[in-house]
């Protein structure tokens, strides 16, 4: 990777397992850096459940030290308390990033299978298989560590769109 | 206030405005010590105004040194982003005092309406009149503090109550 890769971090949030990965990205090529999945304590108060996670989330963002972050945007329908879990998760991971400088992009489900597989129908599978596709030398066990690539991809090509955009924006004005 | 007198901190939590207030206990009696309103700045980043939140939350839990906090225990039916939100702001809330090492109890609306009012149906205005009677000492503009204040109130009755109990069945063990 040339000296203008950038490193993303993207995850995949949920109270009981969130899935991360990183990749690298020089605006054309990608690369694999690394993923996992954090597991926070099942029977511990819900606040230090939290605690644990932002814990989690922050050490892998240190040891790795990406630039960027990217979640993806859901919210669950069927169930209220699901949803407020889900939040009250999304909010601890979304701290770790921001309170170590760095900005948070989020991006719809319907957007991130699109920017990884074409289709914002996507299956898991399909989404694995791209992921594979797209990342040979990843290696992951779950469903959220492929999330979590698809998530950091797409935040990929979307700086790198907004960039290219800027660029012929500032080439435009200076004509 | 005696000795064994213990300082509560309770939550009304929102992404747009979040209730606080503090209130000593010694058992039997309750004593007013500070409320306010946190209110993010809103046009941020959703990370951003998180971490402003989680940064407001500890500077009070600083300033006020209490050693116990509550937060309702609460999820909105209607609209599941509003339940995202609510979730999100109430994990930035509930890891501040969990990072600071105080245990987080969590109580549901009903419960805490019963404690202050007596009935588990009681409305806005009750609770505030109630809060009223009960800290005299207490001012809130707003509706957020007084429900904060509740909760905290609320806190104070459940673990005096546990901590009779206690107390008893260690007479019982003894005798």
């Amino acid at each position: 990777m040339t000296a203008r890769a950038i490193r993303i971090i993207g995850f995949d949030p949920g109270l009981r397992r969130t899935g991360w990965g990183i990749v690298e990205s020089d605006g054309v090529r990608l690369v694999y850096v690394a993923s996992g999945v954090i597991t926070p304590p099942k029977d511990d108060d819900l606040a230090y459940r939290l605690s644990a996670l932002f814990d989690a989330v922050t050490s892998v963002i240190q040891s790795f030290s990406p630039s960027e972050a990217a979640v993806e945007e859901t919210f669950v329908n069927e169930n209220p308390r699901s949803t407020l879990k889900l939040g009250q998760a999304r909010g601890a991971i979304l701290l770790a990033p921001a309170r170590l400088g760095l900005r948070v992009a989020e991006y719809t489900p319907n957007l991130i299978k699109k920017s990884v597989t074409g289709t914002g129908h996507a299956e898991k599978q399909q989404i694995q298989a791209m992921i594979s596709f797209l990342l040979p030398k990843a290696t992951f066990d779950s469903a959220d560590e492929a999330d979590a690539l698809a998530i950091a991809i797409t935040h990929a090509h979307h700086r790198s769109s907004r960039q290219r955009l800027a660029t012929v924006a500032a080439k435009v004005a200076g004509t």
